[in-house]
């Protein structure tokens, strides 16, 4: 392993940290939260102190890095981010608790939109910020984000390959062009274009500027975290739908709208992923519209809910405008089935993704026809390209692991007593970076009540999930640390 | 396909079944439940019926026979074995509705236990033991009842093979010596040795001859059918620890058991999945022991129950001795997780099995191998023996087809608006023929409120997890029935 190099990294990465933190701490001078400012400040301390010895600590070694070193630099460098980025809600005192912290900010970094806050109306605004913009820090990447502003020195495709790939999430990572720092920009900007975008529709409808921009930060980043205890409940139809559009769009391959950029329609048209990904938001909105006949008062109050409800969830998002645990069970089913699919791959959504299933599906075909017809070859295609056996192999090992990880998950946390759908559905939530779940950790409800080991063991499932479990799962391997 | 061949297989299976029917009309003769006798008559006439127009539709053809006409024969033959199976239910007028007796039937085979009668108590002895005895026909096979008793004409290891391989549970059927015949044999003789010491150990703990040949064939085929409506709680301490032991060795695989008869004592004990299946069943028990501390009255009262509900949930047996409903979350969590495992390949026990669990977990800790060693060749290997690439992928193959046939059954009986609990254990307990779930499916509950339409997605699920998935799936492929 080079852990200078990982060490260097982990620093660069804490600086970005820094930088983003700076304009939450502005927001709190403005709104003249001192104890809050100067919390921002301890941290930055911390930051600065971790950053300057691992730099000095680290300095001088080779720039050769490994699928293995890019692994375990995503997971580490996650999981320091984590650690320092929870101090200002800890020093504050908003959370006395220090683990209460870290699952806050690793439900905001990861995109989950878990919280374990009751309310959050009387929180200071640069806390609000903060804890918002995690989510569009996560959403897209903080390596892919530091790959798109810095060279990384000399010939970077080599390992910047391996980063960019530990970090994005999907079986297969597209290179949209063959200059990885190009794609890093390339994505980064379509992700800046969306927020602004968000933004001015959500001022249109009348949202105050604070407000439009946390809604953005937690729609476009696919998060969920909210400014009012009622999540989007309390905001115009005309809000709600926005926040449909937005989730919606960022649950998509970033890929696509590159290919749009370049009038590619035919291709993005053709897309058997984005067809899959549409067909299941546009079948579950239906089933559940028809499912909820009587339940609001007018059938386009019934279809609003039902597509917001179905593209929150289905891109991980964890937005609400209604409690839908009070639907009938057909729609709570539903609900239940598209928080383990997820967005598409190379969106800032999580969960399983519809790449991945598409591709399990399609593998799943091949065996039963492997059954009728032994001795013909077949081959896996997706978009007409034939896909290499190694990628399948991996997407069952992902699937393998994803249950593994689940069913482990669920038995650490059901010694706290709790029901088995409020379990299931936590870790589901957590896992596949939703937020919220069914039953004690519905749509009105909160992670308070876990225990501090169960919070952890929550938090690492958020890691995994956004991480898709391998640099998560690398750490804790024996090999990774050997000598050799 | 080789259809003429098929109809005349499918045409043997009947006459076994009908053959097997014979002494249950003969109990209803002696208790002179004369409706019952009736009914007995009308089935066996139309079973004979049945056969008739099979064997002479079919006649003459060639033995040849692939692995694709043995899949769909088995699924088929467990099918129309169901049909005809649940008429004397149907007919006798225990169970009105058609569906319910074809459900109840389905249980019977496939060894799930899942009923949908309120109370057994008043049911005729002749129902009761075909009921019972369904299990054990269902429990080691049929099919190979059938191989190991005829030749099955000319050289027949050729297409026996294809059939024992599908009716049999496991990744990879063990051949226990050269001849599919002699194996099918030994297996059979080892079950009856089984069912007959079990008897004999339940008749010393002064259960009458009816109920412990009946408790014995819900036991040795880890069935779960009980001939009393508290299934095994108003027994004796003792008769609960002779079912405890008898359902723990039925979930073993039965090649152990043949080189125990071989007196090859150390292959067994170092055999990897029995060392996972007994390690996974001892640390239940002691988690939940540990977990229900207080719960009962004495230490060996808490050791008993959480050992007997561990086995018979583990073994995907389904008796109860007390309502588990009532244990804390810890302990409902891990049985929930044992229902997904099951017993071990090769025994009569159902679920994804101990020696597939091997290998999903071998071969994704092989995954993370390979990120950390790129250029190391790795086989995977158990019990010293290295696994063929082929069965990985069809173990990988076999963990999506059941994730996704989990997936939709639960959405599809999410339609008559029950809790998520009860609707998931629901599909867990019949797909991996265990029996009871939680909640409204419970162990002192029924399956007779869920509709008729759930109902016939539940019995699919106990037809798929029993002939594991692809001899039922291989029935809705196009190009299985496709002529080229």
């Amino acid at each position: 392993m080079n852990y200078k190099m990982m060490g260097r990294f982990i620093g660069k990465i804490l600086i970005v940290e820094a930088v983003f933190m700076v304009p939450a701490m502005l927001i709190s001078l403005w709104e003249r939260e001192f104890a809050v400012v100067r919390a921002f400040m301890w941290t930055l301390a911390a930051i600065l102190v971790v950053v300057g010895l691992l730099m000095w600590v680290c300095r001088g070694s080779k720039n050769k890095f490994y699928a293995k070193e890019g692994l375990a630099c995503v997971g580490l460098s996650w999981i320091v981010m984590s650690l320092l980025g929870c101090l200002p809600f800890f020093l504050s005192g908003v959370m006395p608790n220090y683990v209460d912290a870290f699952f806050e900010i690793v439900s905001g970094f990861t995109t989950t939109g878990a919280s374990i806050l009751p309310e959050v109306e009387n929180i200071p605004k640069g806390i609000l910020y903060w804890r918002s913009f995690s989510h569009w820090l996560g959403g897209m990447g903080v390596l892919v984000f530091l790959l798109a502003i810095s060279s990384m020195g000399g010939n970077d495709n080599g390992y910047t390959m391996h980063l960019l790939r530990a970090e994005s999430p999907g079986p297969n990572v597209g290179k949209l062009v063959p200059k990885m720092r190009k794609t890093a920009s390339i994505l980064y900007l379509i992700y800046i274009l969306l927020t602004v975008l968000d933004v001015f529709f959500l001022l249109l409808g009348e949202m105050n500027l604070f407000e439009a921009v946390c809604t953005a930060f937690g729609t476009v980043g696919t998060g969920g975290f909210g400014v009012r205890n009622d999540s989007i409940a309390g905001y115009s139809p005309y809000i709600q739908n926005v926040c449909t559009v937005f989730m919606f769009l960022c649950g998509v391959n970033f890929s696509c709208f590159y290919l749009l950029l370049l009038r590619q329609f035919k291709n993005v048209f053709r897309d058997e992923e984005l067809r899959l990904y549409v067909g299941v938001t546009v079948g579950s909105i239906l089933l559940i519209t028809l499912n909820l006949k009587g339940f609001y008062d007018t059938f386009s109050e019934t279809l609003r809910h039902a597509s917001f409800q179905v593209v929150t969830i289905m891109t991980t998002t964890g937005f609400a405008t209604t409690d839908y645990e009070l639907w009938p069970g057909l729609s709570k089913a539903i609900l239940l089935c598209l928080m383990l699919i997820g967005a598409s791959a190379g969106s800032t959504g999580g969960g399983f993704k519809c790449g991945r299933a598409l591709l399990v599906f399609k593998s799943l075909h091949r065996s039963v026809q492997k059954i009728v017809h032994p001795q013909k070859v077949q081959v896996v295609r997706v978009n007409g390209q034939p896909i290499e056996e190694k990628v399948l192999q991996n997407t069952n090992a992902y699937l393998a692991a994803y249950v593994l990880a689940i069913i482990l998950s669920f038995l650490l946390i059901s010694v706290d007593g709790f029901s088995i759908t409020t379990n299931l559905s936590a870790v589901f939530a957590c896992f596949n970076n939703i937020g919220p779940g069914f039953e004690m950790v519905g749509p009105t409800c909160n992670y308070a009540m876990y225990s501090n080991f169960s919070k952890l063991v929550l938090a690492w499932d958020m890691l995994a999930g956004r991480l898709e479990i391998f640099p998560i799962l690398i750490l804790f391997s024996r090999t990774t640390w050997k000598h050799r």
